[in-house]
C-alpha cells in the first residue's frame, strides 16, 4: 500500500465519520427517535431530553460525555460500564504518555538516519513518507538505536504505572459498590453447590437447612434448593407467549372496531403455522388455552417443589452480609468437594440449568472446551477453506438447479462471485462470539457475567493469535516455517521481521475501526432502522414495541477483545513505527467520549458484576505488554543491535509486576472483604423481599402467599432475629 | 558384591539386631532405666511399669504395640503421631499387596528364561543366584516382559487403592480432632500479618481492636499484638539460667552438708568461665542476680507492651472456634497482602521472630532459600570434594605442628587416613538437616510444625537425587553424560539401565537400615550412655535429671524423608527385582511396630499440627510412584520391548489422580471445615485461659495480676459474651 491510497483511505474513513455524526445529531434530536438515542434514561423514568439536548448546541452531547463523572456512570450503567471507563482511560494514559516522549525523540532519529539509504543506493526508493518515520529507517546496529531501546522502556514503565494505578482504582470502585449501604440481595445470599446426596430420608431442603443452622445458627434465614424446572419452565414460556398473543389480538380487534364497529373479531389456524386446521377466534382461543395453562402452572409448580430436589445446589440465605461473605470463602465439609460455596450472583445473571453441574462434570467440561477452543483458534481455516472451495458458484448451480436462471443473471453473479469465497469465513466471524459464548456457558458456569469474562478471554485469544500475529506473519510463515520448526524460538525473531512491513495495514485497520466503528456506534442507524420497520409493521402492543427498542447491553464479551486487538496492535508498533501512536490515541480517546455518551444515554447493563472483569482486563493487557517487549528483543535481534540484552529484563520486570499484581490485589476480586460488607446499611433488610427477588419466575409466577415454597425453599428460620 | 558378601553383609546386620533386641529386653526391665524407656509415660504422669512389664514375658512390648489402637496412639502421642503410622501402614499395605502377586509370578517368569544365558554362552557366568531373580535375567523383547508389564500396572493400581485409602482416613482423622469437644486454645484465635500501619495516632493495639470488632461485634474477644521481645527475652532468658545456677549451688551445698555439716558454702569467680575474677558466694550472689534481673524484668516488660508494637503481627481471639475457623479463611480488607490471616498454631509452636516478617519479605526469602537448597542439592559435593583435598594428613601436619606428634603414631595414622577424606561430607550429613531446618526457619514461616514440614521436603529431594538418583547413575552418570547433554529425556534410560546393577547393593543398605536402624532406636543404646552419665556426674537437681531423659519428639524432619528414600528404592526395584520387596515390607512393619512401642512410651510430641502433614507425603508418595513408572518405562525401552507404549498412561493416571486428590481433600489441610468446628464444646470456653495460654514466658514471667498486658494486649470485648 502506497502513501497515497492510504491517504485516501484515511480520507474516505473520515468523510464516513462526518456524514454518520451529522446523521446522529440530526437524528437524535427527532422526538420520535427518542427511544433508539435515549433508552437507558427512558428506562430509568428520566426524561429523555432533560437540559434541551433538542434546542440547544448539537454537540452538547460531547460536553455532557466529557464532564460526566464516574459516580454518574455508575449511577446510569453500574460499576461493570465504570470499569470499562477504566479500562479505555488505562490504555488512552499509556498511549498519550508514550506519545509525549516517543514523537519528539523517535520521529527526528529515525528520519534523519541516513544509514541505509547510503548503504544501499541501488534500492529503487523503496521508503515512503511513512516509512521514513519507523525504525526500519535506521540502519542496522548503529548507535541511535540506543534511543529506541530507551523508548521500549519508557512504554513499559508507561504502562506498569498506569496499569497499577488503575488496578487500585477498580479495587476502590469494588469496594465502594459493596460496601453500599444499600441492600443489595445478592449480598445476603450464597451458591451452594456439590451437595452430598442425603442420608436416611431427610429431604434435600432438610439436609441443607439442618446443615447451615448447625453452622451458622445466628444468622442462617432460610434456603432455596434449586429444583429440576425444565417441565415448569415451558408451561411458564408457552403460557407467557399466548399472553402475548392476546394482548395482540385484542390490540388488532381494538384497532379495527375504530375503524370499523363491527369488524370480525380476529381468527386463526390451529394447525401448523396457522396455515391449516380449525379456524378460532383468536381472542376466546387464547383465553382458554391461558386458563388451562395457568392450571397446569400451578400443579407442576407443586411437583417440582416438591418432587424435583434431586439437584445438588442451593441458594442459602443469611440475615447479615458480613456472614454471606464469609461463608462465601469458608471450606464447610472436610472433603472438600463437597458443599462447595461461591458468593451468589444476581437472580437475573444466574444460569439455573448450569448450578446443579457436579464438580468433576465442570473440571471435565472445562478442559474439553479449552480443548475446542484450542482447535477452533489454531484451525479453524481449515473447514473454512474447505466451505470455500466447495461453495463455488459451479457447485451451487450443480447442487441447487433452481438457482440457476438467478444466478445466470450477470450482476448477480458478479457479486456472487465476490463473496461466495469469503463466505464461510464471514459467517464463521459473526458467529463467532456467540459460539464462544455457547462454549463458556457449557463449561457450567453459574452465573453470565462470569460466561461473559469466559467467552471474552476466548476471543482475545482468537483475534490476537489470527489477526495480529496471523496477519503479520502471514505468508511469511510458511516460507519460514522450516527455520520455526527447528528452532521454535525464532518465531519472535519471524515475527519481529514481519512487522514494519504491515504498519501501514495496521494504521489503517485502527481508523478504519475508530471512524467508521464509532459512527455506525454512535449514530445507531442499524437499531434505528430496524426500530421504526418494527414499530410500523410488526408491533401491535405497548410491550412489543418497548421489546422492539431494548438496547441491550455494551456487549463486553467481543468489545474488550475487540478493543484489547487495538491495543496490542498500537503497543507493538509503538516503538517501530511511533506514527502509530496518534492512532491509538484516538482511537480509544474518541471511543472514551462516545461510549460515555452511550452507556449514559443508550446501553443498559443486563448485569453488575461490580467489576469482577478488571483481573482479565488486567492479565491480558500485560500479556499485551509481555508480547511487545518479547517482539522488540525479537526485532533489536533483527536489527543485529548489540545492545539487545539490555532489554532481556523487561519481560521478567512484567512477570514479576504481574505476580505483585496478582498477590495484591486478585483475591478481592474472587471473594468480597469483610472489611468491606461490614459497613452499616441504611436500613434492616426485608429478608422475605431478599428471599423472594431470587425465586425464578417460572415458579414465583401467579402467586401471593408463599405456602407452596415450603418443600424446596425452607421455612425462615426460628432463631434468626431480622436485625444485622 | 556378590552372592556370599552379601549374606554375610545380612547376616552380621541381622546379629547386630538381635543383640540390641535382648540388650533392649535385659536394660529396660532395670527400674533404673524406666525414665529412657518409658518417659512419655512418665511424663503423662502414669506408671511406667503398669501391666507388669517387668515380671511379664520379655517379648510382652510387642503384644502391647501391636494391639495398640489408633486412638491409644492419638492420646499418648497426638494425631501427627497418628498420621506416621498411616504413612507406614501405606506402605505396607502397597507392598504386601504387591508382593503376594510379584513373588509368586515374576520370581519364576525370571528364573526360568534361558534366552539371555543361551545367546551369551560365552559370558563367564555373570549371573549370581540374586541376579536369577531378576528382570535383568530375561531376554530383550521376549514375549515373558508381558507379565512384567502387568506387574508394573498392578504395582500402581495397589498404589493408588492404598493411598486414597489413606487420605480418606487421615482426613477423618483431622476432623475428629477438630471437632473435639475439649478447649483447645489455638482453635478461638487467628494469627494476623501485614497489618498496615495504623493512621492518626492510633496505638496498634486500637487498631486491631477496632478492625476486628467491626467485623465481628458478637465473637471478637480481643487481641494480642506480637512485640518485639528481643531485649526481654534475653533478661528471662538470663533469669532463668540464674535460676537454675541457684538450684544447682543450693544442691550442691545441701548434699556437701549431709557429709560434712560445717562444709563452705558454694562459690565461685565472677570473671571469664569462673577461671578469673572476684571469688563470691554462689548462692549469695546468684540470689541478688535473681532480684536484680526481675526488676529489670519488670521494667522492660512494661516498656516492651507499651513502645514496642512496631511489628506487625497480632493474635486475636474469638469466644466461638466456629468465628475462629471462618476468619482464617477470609479476605479482611480489599488491599490482601494486608491483614493477612491463618488460623493460629499452638503457642508452643509459635515462631515469634517470624511472625512480624512482611508479606513480600516472605516471599523473596521462600525464593532465596529454595535457590540456596537447590544449590545445596545439586553441587554441594564441590565444597566437600575441595575441603577433602585440602584436609589430607601432610596438609593438616604442615598447618597444626603440634598435632604432628600425635599423628605419626601409627594406629592414629591409619583411622585417620581411613576417615579423614570423608570427614567434610560425614560433617555435612550430620549437620544437613539442622542446616534444612534453619533454611525452612529463614523462610519466615511462623510455626514449627510448617517449618518440619519444609525441611522434610527438602531432605526428601536431597536423598532420592543424592543417594538414590546419585548411587544408581554413579560413574555412569558421566561416562553418559555427553549423550544426556544431547538428549535429555535419554536420563531416564539411562537410569533404567543403571538399575539393575546396583540392586544388590539397595537390598543391604535397605536391610542395615531396619536391623541397624531399628536395633539402635528400639534399644536406645545411647540415649541410655549419655542419661547415666550426665545424671551420674552432671546432674545436680531434679530439674536437670528431667533435662538428661528428655525424649525429645518422632523428628519428622529426618525420619519421614529416610522412610520415603526406602520407599523409593524398594518401589523402583520392585518389578525389576521382586526379591527387594521382602525387604520393604519388613522395614515397614518392624518399623511400624518399633515405632509403635516408641510412640506410646518413648517420643513426647513437640507440637501438634493435626495431620497438615499428610498432603505432603502423599505428595511425596506419588512423586515416588511417578519416579517409579517413568523408570519403568524407560527400562522397558532398554530392553527394547515392543509393548512399552502401553505403560506410558501410567504417570499420566497418576497425575489425575493426584490431581482429584487435590481436589478432594487438600484444602481442609490448609482451613479448618465449618461443619467439623460447628460440633458442641463439652464447656464454655474461659476465654481468659486461652488468652494468656498464648502471653510469651518472657512477658507473664512473675506476674499474676492482668492490667499490665493492657497496652500491646487489648481489653476483654466489652460486647463479647462468653457463650460459644
Amino acid at each position: 500500500m502506497d502513501f497515497l491510497s492510504f491517504l485516501t483511505s484515511l480520507a474516505t474513513s473520515f468523510i464516513i465519520f462526518v456524514v454518520l455524526m451529522l446523521l446522529f445529531t440530526w437524528l437524535s434530536r427527532k422526538p420520535g427517535n427518542a427511544e433508539v438515542y435515549y433508552p437507558n434514561r427512558i428506562l430509568k423514568g428520566m426524561n429523555p431530553v432533560e437540559g434541551g439536548y433538542m434546542t440547544r448546541n448539537p454537540f452538547a452531547w460531547i460536553w455532557e460525555a466529557m464532564y460526566s463523572s464516574e459516580t454518574d456512570i455508575i449511577n446510569m450503567s453500574g460499576v461493570d460500564t465504570a470499569v470499562y471507563f477504566v479500562f479505555l482511560g488505562t490504555a488512552l494514559g499509556i498511549f498519550v504518555f508514550s506519545a509525549l516522549v516517543l514523537l519528539p525523540v523517535l520521529l527526528p532519529v529515525a528520519a534523519t538516519d541516513h544509514s541505509i539509504r547510503a548503504e544501499n543506493t541501488t534500492s529503487n526508493g523503496t521508503f515512503t513518507q511513512l516509512d521514513k518515520l519507523s525504525m526500519g529507517h535506521v540502519g542496522n546496529s548503529v548507535p541511535r538505536l540506543w534511543a529506541f531501546i530507551v523508548a521500549t522502556y519508557w512504554v513499559s514503565i508507561v504502562a506498569y504505572f498506569f496499569l497499577w494505578r488503575a488496578y487500585k482504582h477498580v479495587t476502590e470502585l469494588r469496594a465502594k459498590a459493596l460496601m453500599s449501604p444499600e441492600v443489595r440481595a445478592d449480598q445476603f445470599a450464597i451458591l451452594v453447590r456439590d451437595i452430598p446426596s442425603a442420608s436416611g430420608g431427610q429431604s434435600k431442603k432438610e439436609q441443607v437447612d439442618s446443615f447451615f443452622r448447625a453452622i451458622y445458627p445466628d444468622t442462617f434465614y432460610r434456603s432455596m434448593v434449586v429444583t429440576d424446572n425444565k417441565k415448569v419452565n415451558k408451561i411458564y414460556e408457552e403460557l407467557e407467549g399466548y399472553k402475548k398473543k392476546l394482548a395482540r389480538a385484542e390490540a388488532i380487534h381494538a384497532e379495527s372496531k375504530k375503524t370499523n364497529p363491527d369488524a370480525l373479531k380476529p381468527s386463526h389456524k390451529t394447525g401448523f403455522l396457522g396455515i391449516i386446521g380449525e379456524k378460532v377466534d383468536s381472542i376466546e382461543f387464547y383465553n382458554d388455552k391461558i386458563k388451562e395453562l395457568i392450571q397446569q402452572l400451578e400443579g407442576e409448580q407443586k411437583v417440582t417443589l416438591k418432587e424435583k430436589q434431586q439437584s445438588s445446589a442451593a441458594l442459602v440465605f443469611f440475615n447479615s452480609r458480613v456472614t454471606a461473605a464469609s461463608a462465601s470463602q469458608n471450606i464447610h465439609a472436610p472433603i472438600v468437594d463437597t458443599w462447595t460455596v461461591i458468593d451468589a450472583p444476581e437472580p437475573r445473571q444466574l444460569i439455573w440449568t448450569n448450578l446443579s453441574k457436579k464438580f468433576y462434570q465442570r473440571i471435565v467440561r472445562q478442559y474439553v472446551v479449552y480443548a475446542v477452543v484450542f482447535l477452533t483458534i489454531f484451525f479453524y481455516m481449515i473447514p473454512i477453506g474447505f466451505i470455500s472451495a466447495l461453495t463455488t458458484l459451479d457447485n451451487l448451480m450443480k447442487l441447487l438447479p433452481f438457482l440457476k436462471p438467478v444466478v445466470k443473471q450477470k450482476a448477480i453473479k458478479t457479486v456472487l462471485e465476490a463473496y461466495l469465497p469469503q463466505l464461510a469465513l464471514i459467517l464463521f466471524l459473526a458467529l463467532l462470539p456467540k459460539f464462544l459464548l455457547f462454549l463458556s456457558r457449557a463449561e457450567g458456569i453459574p452465573s453470565e457475567s462470569h460466561v461473559t469474562r469466559a467467552a471474552s478471554g476466548k476471543y482475545f485469544y482468537f483475534s490476537v493469535l489470527n489477526v495480529f500475529i496471523g496477519v503479520t506473519l502471514g505468508g511469511t510463515l510458511f516460507t519460514s516455517f522450516k527455520s520455526i520448526e527447528n528452532e521454535p524460538n525464532s518465531i519472535f525473531s519471524v515475527l519481529a521481521e514481519s512487522l514494519p512491513q504491515n504498519a501501514t495495514f495496521f494504521l489503517t485497520f485502527v481508523a478504519l475501526k475508530f471512524f467508521v466503528g464509532y459512527g455506525l456506534e454512535l449514530s445507531r442507524i442499524v437499531p434505528l432502522i430496524i426500530f421504526h420497520l418494527k414499530k410500523k409493521y410488526l408491533c401491535k402492543t405497548e410491550a412489543e414495541i418497548k421489546e422492539a427498542w431494548a438496547p441491550g447491553d455494551l456487549g463486553y464479551a467481543t468489545r474488550f477483545p475487540s478493543d484489547m486487538l487495538t491495543m496490542t496492535i498500537v503497543l507493538c508498533y509503538s516503538v517501530i513505527a511511533p506514527i502509530i501512536i496518534p492512532f491509538g490515541v484516538v482511537y480509544f480517546g474518541l471511543g472514551w467520549l462516545l461510549l460515555r455518551n452511550q452507556a449514559l444515554k443508550v446501553y443498559v447493563p443486563s448485569f453488575e458484576s461490580y467489576g469482577r472483569m478488571w483481573p482479565h482486563i488486567h492479565t491480558r493487557m500485560l500479556a499485551t505488554l509481555i508480547l511487545y517487549q518479547v517482539t522488540m528483543c525479537g526485532y533489536f535481534g533483527v536489527k543485529k543491535f548489540k545492545a539487545t540484552p539490555v532489554l532481556f529484563p523487561l519481560p521478567i520486570f512484567s512477570l514479576i509486576f504481574g505476580f505483585i499484581c496478582q498477590k495484591k490485589f486478585r483475591r478481592f476480586f474472587v471473594s468480597p472483604a469483610l472489611e468491606v460488607v461490614s459497613h452499616e446499611l441504611k436500613e434492616v433488610p426485608n429478608m422475605e423481599i431478599v428471599f423472594r427477588y431470587f425465586i425464578p419466575p417460572c415458579l414465583s409466577a401467579g402467586k401471593s402467599d408463599e405456602h407452596q415454597f415450603e418443600d424446596a425453599l425452607s421455612h425462615a428460620s426460628k432463631t434468626g432475629s431480622s436485625t444485622v
